[in-house]
């Protein structure tokens, strides 16, 4: 059983939760090779997918696993222009009897003070440059689906740590699981401090995926307003780019995962797209059984409280 | 039974048929206690969301309603720039063989010119400055399950009642049922002739609140075009705004309702949006079971007729 | 038993398939007559509607008809300018276990391009200027309800058949099917070469209708960016619009159809709209029957393979 109705971050999280997650996961991932690929879990629930930024990739990640289980999705795109508090739309979702809330929010803790004024479980799909937790657990179930444990395993993260919600979540559920992570970024892109959570920092992708077991990219992108993190893309591609020479640094079994939209060309190689594809693809689909799990596990916690 | 394969209006509703919906109503309040919380009345229906204007609330209420009675819903979010007359899309709807349309418009009237064109039920979920007849059953159902009769309540409507379809519908809603009427607004929110509804109008918060029951509020905004209601939102605030002083002159017992979006700090003070919660949580909790009246007797007597 | 997994155009499908699609279709047109209008048979398969494009009509059409077999349906409004290549869409969809896609793009060719990265089946909702399957089968399936068989009849296509992707199918339907297809439009709006598909240019509606049994119309725009059709639609509608002096020319007996948006007044007149209306109401209807049947083969096919 959680300990919380809701999941905001890894960080909360004790190594337990996180393995009865991940336990969780591996029992509904069968259900996606059945021929009725459903099974009636979560039948007459509600999960309501508040999106208050937009994500289609996580959106239709939770929309397929909430029917997978049989449970009643609403989409909702949220409009703060409408002036609305999060407290008002939390009273709406509480009224309308809602089990669980998926939300995506540009402002870091925004999940937490929904959480805090609903009786309803949420799920944080992602806030500013604060967690994003499910995405940190598709990606260690996915290494360790291969891989069997992370304990001693060499992790790479490479790209914006600054802003990455699903970054920071990594480096979390990495660590606790046991693993060595080294992140590899411009400096613009580490925030500081950032080795206190026990990685190891480097300023090139080389160093960072040298003997790497497994390398998780995070989009690099030049929309953050005022933070001119690099001089251009292209500067980036050509000296921090995942490309198949950097890529041979790597343990010769590497795996290469990225949660996606992959930005083409900047921060990984048309090449080692392709390389990556059976990766990439089996990351997807660990997506809708760590989040069945998800959902799951927090809907009979809902249960048992009432 | 109701009488018309529509429900575009309070005022084309006998007493009766208020009557049956209100205690259908309470028949589905009971399906949302439950562990799974649907019921296969409108299984294989199929209901239309239609909506030319944007309405989260109202359309995640409907789209809740319709799932717990196990109906098929069809969110369309209508766009008129094409061109398309609304006899267009009802023969498309009717084509689809939608069972039920939700349909909200700027233009008042336009639900009963789609309602004219085709076969399906039709809901009227706010039309211009017309009706919005489900809203007003909600609030008559909230304050009817803590009061239990509304002979001889003072109900005060506090707002726009030049542009608002819900305090429309609310005052011929509340005529019916038998209660006192108290509209409070400035001059420029009162159309000309209300009076004639059977309410006392007042042009001071304090005089229509003085004692009341139940107070009912409706949004204030500035976005009106060119209809200058009020020098600003602030003076609106400041001399009408329903605060804690204000609110003391009701009953000890008074609901306050609220069918939102609220415009925390304008029509409502924050205090008493805090004191309110428990009856605006009710209030979008009966939105759904009275909302399910609605879909269910109406789908009654489509398929009754066939 | 259909050939490919995907249905990219009619072009590509032998007479015996498109024979075997209407059959089909016929079979679930009794489903929409029935009290509760749904058959299980597409429980716990997942249709994604992935629209580059907006087409509420078609959308919805998919929807509708993607539940009344119980599957469950995810719609995305995609995003093109996230920088995603087809091939990383393509990722995602399978990935989630998609089991059959509904593409709409401006591009011709994209659905196929699609379909070639994808074990899900495809189903081309309009790309382009290419095909838009579904639709024609809509057409002929309307018109062989009425008329028995298209052998000898006489069908007109009017409108734009440079830019229709129904136009397109349409020709190529009714050719396979052994229709005389007269095609009528300024000649700015027919393709060189078009002759060469077995159809007669006219450049005259009134030539092209003259003793038809049936007539197709396209929807004439002039958004069409550089591609200055006509000097204006009113000059369209004087000289080419189905009014009803032309209608007179053909059969007394002609079927009027329009796959819609229905641009009133433009290549349709008010009255002739009116006059048309069962047959356009059928049409949708029909349509609904044969995405159903299209879905479900394809289905089959899916199921078969693994």
């Amino acid at each position: 059983m959680l300990k919380n109705k809701d999941l905001l971050g890894i960080n909360e999280l004790e190594v337990g939760e996180i393995r009865l997650i991940l336990e969780t996961a591996d029992k509904f991932k069968e259900v996606s090779s059945r021929r009725v690929k459903k099974v009636p879990a979560l039948r007459g629930k509600t999960v309501a997918n508040l999106f208050f930024s937009p994500s289609t990739r996580t959106r239709i990640s939770f929309e397929r696993a909430s029917k997978a289980l049989s449970a009643d999705l609403i989409n909702i795109t949220a409009n703060p222009s409408l002036g609305e508090t999060l407290a008002d739309t939390a009273l709406t979702l509480e009224g309308l009897g809602v089990d669980l809330i998926v939300v995506r929010h540009d402002q870091a803790g925004a999940p937490v003070q929904l959480a805090r004024n609903i009786s309803a479980g949420v799920i944080n799909a992602g806030d500013g440059a604060h967690e994003h937790p499910t995405q940190a657990l598709v990606d260690v179930y996915t290494i360790l689906k291969e891989k069997g444990s992370l304990e001693g395993l060499k992790v790479a993260l490479l790209g914006d740590m600054r802003h990455s919600h699903t970054a920071r979540s990594n480096l979390y559920c990495l660590k606790k699981l046991g693993a060595e992570v080294a992140v590899g970024a411009p400096g613009t892109m580490i925030p500081e401090g950032l080795e206190e959570f026990g990685c190891t920092v480097y300023h090139t992708t080389e160093e960072a995926v040298e003997n790497a077991d497994a390398i998780i990219l995070t989009r690099v992108s030049m929309d953050f307003g005022n933070d001119k993190l690099l001089p251009s893309l292209r500067e980036y591609s050509r000296f921090f780019s995942l490309n198949t020479k950097r890529l041979a640094l790597a343990k010769p079994d590497v795996m290469v995962l990225h949660g996606g939209p992959i930005n083409r060309g900047v921060e990984i190689s048309a090449t080692v797209t392709e390389l990556a594809w059976p990766h990439l693809r089996e990351q997807v689909a660990n997506g809708v059984a760590v989040r069945m799990a998800v959902l799951y596990l927090l809907s009979m916690r809902g249960s048992e409280k009432r």
